[in-house]
């Protein structure tokens, strides 16, 4: 139930100038407007569920985004069931939108690359909740070695330099080294990793594939003195929360997916800093970058 | 599209102690939540037509509704579909609400009286959309006349006051006339109208049916010198809404649903003022009292 101004589940990243909307509850596209994310440069929608908090606002951001003339494909995966709730949907408003959307649909209970290009991978983390949920490890895979354009020789082949961008040294036909990379480049920038877990309880299977990440989200609907209302509806509370933290040692946490009940967060907060410091509230419109 | 602050259509009205929900936009109960707007007050949902913008935030409360524990039956009215958009969500969210729904649904295009009791009429009004859509007239009943306690005589039966409150004389078996109802009574209060037009393209057909009313909401989506999208798209200008005005002569105007190129509602406000004089915005948030 969304209270004190605070909306469901919906966040905007940024990767790799790739723009993706991890799940999209009721007012995502208001608050979208509202804190200036432009909507038509979403080509990836990821719903890690479907209770109405992760997925309700989908169809008006449909629909916003075909009278805002988007043409471009758009991406969207789901659990099983997302595509039938927009095609009876589209057909009763005798809708037909300017663009496509390329649905996927996935298993939650199934670690599956969803996605990969050059620069990132998206990657499902079964999560366990009442139905069938799975989070996202988004993944910067490994970026190329930096040139130091002065110490290049001139006249360096292209194809030398792109070798070396991968980290690979330069040969002749004979198999002579021509360049050693380590000459020439200085190290990668660092390939960051964020990972969405919501909704779920407190699931320790997920501490390996989330382990060492940049950032981790994690939801926390509930304070530990209400750890059995948390068992009942298989969500975690904000100590467990900072429990898998601390196993997966993510350099952040972020905790959010708050219970209606709590109209003051510092509480939460102070719950989980003794389990885990490096803790920030989830509060809409906040933005979070990892940059070195 | 919502913008600048702005949200799709959904209106709140008590009525003689009745609590209806007109239109259900993404986000209205966030917004009902903001208003303070008691979410299982709310007993009767009329939907005018299945577009985004109408019912998108049906869903979400409905839930809510279910989360805080309803049980008392929810009376919904919409065209046909909205059971099925309803049932599917449900049923892949395993939801099962702890209160009944009872679906009517209604063809737009037949004036129909959907509801009524003993205090209140609802009446479906046939408007001209893209879909078919159909506006609502609520209408108090005739109230009952005004006992004036203190002129009553000792002892007069209860039968004797209930005949005099709605307006009849009195008479013995032998059809002698006992008391005249006008002695001991006072005329009723007023009995007050409201007619909710949205949405449609310029209309007259809907005058006789809406006329006199005592508040009329009309969309306007675009201004006068927008009237060639207004006729595309089966919406209405500011000017058209008041032209409608001018013929129905209700007390006030109300307009609403503006188009997001919008970003200033004055320019709207003052086009509709020469051609009707008592117009107002229906801002967010804003309560419209019709009181003697």
């Amino acid at each position: 139930v969304p209270a004190f101004g605070r909306f469901p589940s919906a966040q905007y990243l940024v990767i790799q100038n790739r723009h993706i909307l991890i799940d999209c509850g009721e007012g995502a596209q208001i608050q979208m407007q509202r804190f200036q994310v432009p909507l038509n440069k979403i080509d990836y929608i990821f719903i890690s569920h479907l209770h109405g908090d992760h997925y309700l606002g989908l169809m008006g951001l449909l629909f916003s985004m075909h009278l805002q003339k988007r043409t471009q494909k758009l991406h969207l995966y789901s659990p099983a069931g997302l595509d039938e709730i927009i095609t009876l949907q589209l057909r009763l408003s005798k809708s037909i939108l300017n663009y496509t959307i390329a649905y996927t649909c996935f298993d939650p209970e199934e670690q599956t690359v969803l996605f990969h290009d050059d620069a990132i991978q998206v990657t499902t983390i079964p999560l366990w909740h009442k139905l069938p949920c799975a989070g996202f490890l988004f993944e910067e895979k490994r970026k190329p070695f930096k040139i130091e354009k002065h110490k290049l020789p001139e006249g360096m082949l292209i194809q030398h330099i792109v070798r070396m961008k991968s980290g690979h040294d330069v040969f002749d036909e004979e198999g002579h080294l021509l360049y050693k990379y380590e000459d020439y480049t200085l190290p990668p920038q660092r390939s960051y990793r964020y990972a969405y877990c919501s909704d779920t309880a407190y699931y320790e299977q997920i501490v390996p594939q989330i382990s060492g990440v940049d950032l981790l989200y994690h939801e926390a609907t509930f304070m530990e003195n209400e750890s059995d209302k948390a068992t009942d509806t298989l969500h975690s509370t904000v100590k467990q929360a900072a429990m898998i933290a601390q196993m997966a040692k993510p350099v952040k946490l972020l905790i959010g997916h708050f219970s209606a009940r709590y109209r003051e967060l510092e509480p939460l907060l102070l719950e989980a800093l003794p389990h885990f410091p490096n803790t920030e509230l989830a509060i809409e419109g906040t933005t979070f970058t990892l940059e070195e």
